[in-house]
């Protein structure tokens, strides 16, 4: 199999589609959720926990990696994949993203954007060529295109000129992206919340031509239905053939909705934030670690999960280590979380392949809704019952 | 084999013994380094990444544990073992060195201790009787006798008193102490630096009958000449058919010295501590990784070393964590650090069972003195050195 950039639609089910990413870094299943690896790790995780979660592809960013340790250092070092140990394919995003969130740190303009790091306050510059270079010297196996993100809501005409000055960004970072075997370079749809805008912004990445699409410019506040009415618009005007990736979503159940509405690829600092932060999803929705009804709780965290805190573990003791401040909580709990979208994941493409995703979403979401695990639920304890 | 709790020596070299320790939980060659799991977990480590640098057997303090989560939480749990996921041999500290460390927050009586907790402020009490039945909910396959332990220097005749008073505590211990196949007691040598309160104390312990001594009271400031010399004084007059634990010890250099004087385990939080701050022990010494040359330095810490830090990544990467404060940086040098007290306790083995201790305690020294490797010697970068 050669090893040329291309996603291979295998299955549809509505909207949804299961496929192949194949890439210079090995194949990826999708729909995906990639990990997010910020800083070259993704957090509390070693590279190996990483792999057993069955996650394929991992997203780094640009604005932190520039910053610290800088791309050329990596380069010199041998690229990403190598600092970090991921032999799999990464997806880098623009910086873009961050750098707009830096508020009064920033200054844009036409070209691009000047910035204060937010490290030690040196000044720097993003533009469309200095993102792509920087992708490039990271060895991102896909690029972003450089762009804006304006924040929701604002007034259409603020999200068409926005949208305009990143389309045209998007024409400069194709020129400046090096094609290479297994290599490929995504434009990023805008628009808002505007089916017009987001229309416009689809017409004008397809006019340049990209390895994949991603829909930006959501997840940023709009909540969970516009998101979805906007996807409903979007989603049948991009290419067939090529992957879709909506950046920055979500919660397991925006992964649903999104993947019904024929996305395939996704990021989201979600289930590694709440890692740290001892909140646990599971097939029974999310809880929180620290909640003293926990405190001598012998079960498993699920009894569907093969991660180590599920399979060693008790609740209990998962408790007990957020309680006490010990970093093993954030690492096991960031494993599990990542299991747990992994399988999530998993369990939706088998159901696009079988042709029953409608019937798995419904019980996906009874699920959510039933609420954690009663004692005499499935769920076998560890530990026997004290008599 | 039975389980009976026995340590038989199979060689000795000068005063150095290597011996295997057969418990409950199995059996543990010696001499043996266990890594400090103060709160029911080796702090940054899983347990499987424990395993993997070979240690056989861990620590756990009684202080924290009675505290957060509870002696007969971990009881009810089932037990100590089951709780952190170790099915080895776990040797438990009896809560009087802790305890002593509070200042104002406990006050010492002939019966024992009453304190505060530094979690919470709530009131608690420990005396030999109360700490020997916590260590039995903990189901520590080793327990400690609870003694106090003076800080040094101190008056004779404070040192004197402290010390007959541990060693009434000693026999108190032994009598809460319930004996069960393959499980273990130690009684705790003290007196200081002076000989004559050693001996004294050793006589008092042997006549009481332990499963195996430790020395207590020694690495609390009076420095390593004194106390290799108080070990030259006191190991002698120990039994020789029972496993000697020189407690909260130490550097690379006071391990193999004190091996060399006839100690057979050790516990300290300092390869686990140096984890967290960036400091990594190899062969040659230890360094800094937040140093600034670092930062492009593509090899391995530790060209000997099997770890996953060592196995995957580069020095580079290593510093990249630590400036980043990422959790990945305190997971993989404490692994490395464990692994490096792992190996260098079973090259020290090796050289006692071939009856090479000198040269191999020379070859040592020396490595250690030479300082880190330099660019040109044997370390084989992980990454091609850039053209």
């Amino acid at each position: 199999m050669s090893s040329t950039f291309r996603w291979i639609c295998e299955s549809t089910d509505g909207q949804a589609r299961a496929g192949t990413l194949h890439t210079a870094h090995g194949p990826v299943q999708t729909p995906t959720f990639m990990p997010v690896g910020t800083a070259g790790t993704v957090k509390a995780m070693t590279m190996d926990a990483v792999r057993s979660t069955g996650a394929g592809i991992v997203l780094g960013n640009t604005y932190h990696l520039m910053l610290r340790p800088g791309a050329e250092r990596v380069k010199r070092l041998g690229g990403l994949h190598k600092f970090m140990d991921w032999s799999g394919p990464i997806l880098t995003d623009s910086g873009g993203f961050q750098v707009m969130s830096l508020g009064a740190l920033r200054k844009l303009d036409q070209d691009g954007v000047t910035f204060q790091s937010h490290i030690d306050g040196s000044k720097h510059r993003l533009d469309p060529q200095r993102s792509t270079d920087i992708q490039h010297a990271l060895d991102a196996t896909i690029t972003m295109c450089f762009d804006e993100c304006p924040a929701l809501p604002a007034a259409p005409e603020a999200i068409a000129a926005s949208m305009r000055m990143s389309m045209r960004w998007a024409a400069r970072s194709r020129e400046a992206f090096i094609q290479r075997e297994g290599y490929g370079q995504f434009g990023i749809v805008q628009g808002g919340t505007e089916p017009e805008l987001r229309a416009e912004s689809v017409k004008a990445l397809t006019d340049i031509g990209f390895e994949g699409y991603a829909i930006g410019g959501l997840a940023v506040g709009e909540g969970q239905e516009l998101m979805f009415s906007t996807l409903d618009v979007t989603t049948p005007l991009m290419p067939n053939d090529k992957p879709r990736y909506l950046m920055g979503v979500g919660t397991p159940d925006d992964l649903l909705g999104s993947v019904m509405r024929g996305v395939d690829m996704f990021d989201c600092v979600m289930p590694t934030r709440a890692g740290r932060t001892a909140r646990a999803y599971t097939e029974r929705g999310h809880i929180n670690l620290r909640n003293a009804r926990f405190a001598l709780d012998a079960r498993p965290l699920s009894p569907h999960c093969d991660c180590l805190a599920c399979t060693r573990h008790s609740r209990a003791y998962l408790h007990h280590l957020f309680r006490a401040d010990e970093i093993l909580g954030p690492m096991l709990l960031t494993w599990h979380n990542l299991a747990y979208y992994q399988r999530l994941m998993r369990g939706i493409r088998a159901a696009i392949v079988d042709g029953t995703l409608e019937a798995h979403a419904a019980h996906l979401r009874a699920e959510w809704q039933a609420g954690d695990w009663s004692e005499d639920e499935v769920p076998q304890p560890l530990i026997p019952p004290v008599a």
